[in-house]
């Protein structure tokens, strides 16, 4: 019996239809990109095209179904004849097109309900298998920024660092980036979500490093901040002001707090400092089979931390025109508080 | 006025919600991966969070509003404003959930109605900025594809391979692979979409390597085959036929024929050789912001071929536990016929 159908009875549902690639994975192994996942209180069946008959068959315990024409045809077809009354779907990870010709495909008798991230939710707590894979994806990303960062020389451009980055990850054991490598210098440090260029390091630039692996699946996430040269007072005590936020931050993380807790004390700390309004995103998120999963530790988010969570700690701040500075690190929530996993210096790095 | 909002009469509305990130670069040229446009008659709004502040400013001409909530707050609450009527949203863009959101958030004066994809139907034909994007991603493409395989040796790992050819993309002015490179090994080449292992390469094995460069958001493909000693008459005969049809649905490409007629020339050069069962998947697809773009050249789609179109055209064969063959061009449609844009040499390459 699926563990997912324990929840059937609470939500009204006498099956689930999982879109969610992520949550597909999870719930049978099936690495595709093109799949739904039919759960009822029987067991699960896996839906996907010919491509990928093959490879489902070799990473799936389930049963298979092969269709050439929409996935969600072929789901409706099942749906009436096993009988199924109440079938729930994501609502988050079904698009309209897709809800509504699941809908018009599926039996009079059959009604949809929508539901939220459940399988999400049972994702939130890793197990010792995926903690592990996690440690190993940190690893390989510590260790390609490691191999990186001492070749780093004036002249080098955002977008050599950031190949070379990837390409070491690889080389020690990831499959790809968990997302795209940001890498930034001077006042493009003060875009959080900066994309390389080829523009050149200069002698006093700053360098902001926001990368992850994604090895077997399982995502790591890491920021770090070098500077080129001899940093002015200002921006070391930016730096000493956002390091300060980032260990308050990891400090009040353990099983039984609230998510918004471990946030209000990164802002608290950024504060004294008066960078409290330069800070704007939320300090960290969950992080699994994807680079973004919940909890996000943020202003409202109220999810009561449990031990086994995976999750990142970010605090930042960001001024137009001058730079930013945002320091990360993977974090495993444990009983009495936290295990920080990723082993990189939080030293401001000077080359 | 906004080239989108002639549309608007013929759709019934008098707003279109923009949801999708690739249409929304289209139209507004934001490259961030969080964001709504809100297109009327008037003008466009782009709808982001706080971290993309910067950034927004410096991508969009249009109106930029920032958003610490929900971005579809933000934009119900623009719609109430504006008092707009009939709000349309592209419904394979939208989740289910957000649709909801956006419904309850809505003034009651206002509708909802989704549209089909129109901004992808737009994005079809290429303009000649974009057609000279995209001929730099596949030179990108092809130049790392150049450099890495004369370098192949027994030993070597998919993941070893994947990784150089990753690395050599960017270092030929990619920003990123434009999908997940495929590098397979022997028997599982048959795999249409395989992901690369630590498995090394032998003596007498075939290599499939289907990669592609994203360059200034533009996107290439090339699916090439391999193979390390003397392949048999068996497996050259597999690569004629396959090649073969590749010819042929290049020659059936013109301005003015339908998407599934070059399928059905590919198909049909396939069955001679008994191999038309053996090829899983349709001819190809467009490409350009996204590496899948409509049309998708396969069996049903009746979209007219257009001067202009980028596509690609990859039949392929796949025999379990043996091998397969898929052989890949990024091609341009042009009035008279095409002009196939990859540079790369479509022998069977013997290493």
């Amino acid at each position: 019996m699926s563990r997912l159908s324990e929840f059937f009875p609470e939500l009204k549902i006498d099956a689930l239809l999982v879109s969610g690639l992520s949550n597909i994975r999870y719930l049978s192994g099936f690495t595709g990109d093109n799949a739904l996942l039919l759960v009822t209180a029987g067991g699960e069946a896996l839906f996907t095209d010919p491509r990928y008959e093959i490879q489902a068959a070799a990473e799936c315990r389930c049963a298979i179904k092969i269709s050439k024409g929409p996935l969600i045809a072929a789901v409706a077809k099942a749906v009436a004849r096993k009988k199924l009354k109440h079938l729930g779907f994501e609502k988050a990870r079904l698009t309209y097109a897709s809800y509504q010709a699941l809908k018009e495909a599926l039996p009079l008798a059959s009604s949809l309900k929508p539901v939220g991230p459940l399988v999400e939710t049972l994702r939130m707590k890793k197990n010792d298998g995926e903690i592990d894979l996690i440690r190993r994806s940190v690893e390989a990303n510590s260790l390609a920024f490691d191999s990186v960062i001492k070749r780093i020389r004036a002249g080098v451009t955002e977008n050599d660092v950031a190949a070379e980055l990837e390409y070491q990850m690889r080389r020690h054991g990831a499959q790809k980036p968990a997302f795209e490598t940001i890498v930034a210098f001077g006042p493009r440090t003060a875009l959080p979500h900066a994309q390389p260029t080829a523009q050149r390091l200069e002698t006093n630039q700053l360098l902001l490093i926001d990368m992850g692996a994604s090895r077997a699946g399982y995502a790591s996430d890491m920021t770090r901040v070098l500077f080129l040269g001899k940093p002015e007072s200002k921006l070391r005590q930016m730096y000493r002001a956002v390091l300060d936020a980032q260990l308050a931050a990891i400090s009040a993380v353990r099983a039984g707090i609230t998510a918004d807790r471990v946030d209000a004390a990164a802002r608290k700390v950024l504060k004294i400092s008066g960078l409290e309004k330069k800070f704007v995103h939320s300090t960290g998120h969950g992080l699994g089979l994807e680079i973004h999963e919940p909890p996000r530790l943020g202003r409202k988010d109220k999810t009561l931390l449990e031990a086994g969570m995976a999750i990142t700690i970010e605090p930042g701040a960001y001024i137009e025109n001058y730079g930013g500075i945002r320091i990360e690190d993977t974090v495993l929530v444990t009983q009495s508080g936290c295990e920080v996993l990723t082993p990189t210096s939080k030293e401001l790095m000077l080359l």
